[in-house]
């Protein structure tokens, strides 16, 4: 097994440098780049598929989705108002930078003003490997249970977003969110958190505005440089 | 990234030769290995706790529990009666035979009817590597969703069991049953198939009579060769 270190950390090193290219032609346009991570089936795509219509009012969203197999959600993002891209891995666990890259390639950059990107349904493998996004964000679901963030750990401390998805099941399933977010806080204290329902809708409009906010920000940004 | 490619197929390789040995290790005591695979958060340790119990009236139940870190999932095993060993696996996303191996080393093999192995909470790597067990269970938990045989293809072709849990909150969430199952029969027709329920107790005593009848048939098998 001796061999594997190298060997990854030579494909991480290039990764950051292909993610800091990638993050560079964002820059250059003032795009937003969120990187949306999270365990299948915690619901990144519903919650897409629920802020895309709200923020395609005042900005143009493009979406680049990463899935082993399948364009299932480069088509719900796209019926939500968004330019959609699909990645599809084959085997891979994770997105990469270069896969990133080249589905900038097939996107209008020039007429975005957000870019989000749905990682791969994992909850280990997307924390080693930036996209150069601006920021990482994490969807947490209820139904998965309140032991998540001891048990990856890495995942929960390299986000500056925390999203807890499916709220409205709370009521159904044992979810001690104290606990949650005692082991949230051991690893990320003071991360901002969102409580959302894709179901209800509950807490969305907090989110929407909150990437709104961020994405005026990176424009403002990319004026004034 | 053409690196990876040989020397993927050459960890693999080594994998499958200790998986063998690990297989071998069972076979020769009549010991019946399962190795549970899932999303994270989709119901394994639960299942485990609601079936050992049942099982330990006959059957002496020994578990393996791999997880990134804690032995949160360990002591749940051990407070349902199993005997069991906490593997934390740093940073790797799955499971390796190596691993299982060292585990085997601390449980009283002579001592043991059932071998119970949960591996790391993940829909994609496990798949990958064989572990030395009789049979490879996939838990689908119906929150995540009824597109994740089309997404995961893998993992749902590679097993002999699937488990559809948490059917309690079908009334809660979007989960098209039919369009699951067309998935998962396009993949992997026949598929022994249990419809179970941690929080209500449905299904569990047909999957515990399963579990108890391949126990008993690899026992027989034993002791005649």
């Amino acid at each position: 097994m001796s061999v594997r270190v190298p060997v990854v950390e030579a494909i991480t090193k290039a990764n950051d440098e292909l993610a800091r290219l990638n993050r560079a032609r964002l820059d250059s346009r003032g795009i937003l780049g969120l990187n949306i991570m999270a365990s299948p089936g915690a619901g990144k795509t519903s919650i897409i598929e629920c802020i895309v219509p709200k923020l395609s009012r005042d900005l143009r969203v493009g979406v680049i989705e990463g899935d082993i197999a399948t364009s299932f959600d480069a088509e719900r993002a796209a019926a939500a108002g968004a330019t959609a891209v699909q990645i599809n891995t084959g085997g891979s666990c994770h997105l990469e930078a270069q896969m990133v890259s080249q589905a900038l390639d097939q996107l209008p950059l020039d007429a975005l003003d957000l870019l989000i990107v749905e990682n791969v349904g994992n909850l280990i493998c997307p924390a080693t490997f930036a996209l150069g996004t601006h920021q990482n964000i994490l969807v947490a679901s209820v139904p998965e249970g309140d032991d998540k963030p001891y048990k990856h750990p890495r995942m929960y401390r390299g986000v500056q977003v925390l999203i807890i998805n499916k709220v409205d099941l709370l009521p159904y399933v044992r979810f001690d969110i104290e606990r949650f977010r005692r082991g949230v806080n051991a690893l990320n204290e003071g991360v901002l958190t969102f409580e959302v329902s894709c179901t209800t809708g509950a807490g969305m409009e907090a989110l929407v505005d909150w990437v709104r906010a961020e994405a005026a920000a990176r424009r403002a940004g990319a004026v004034q440089t």
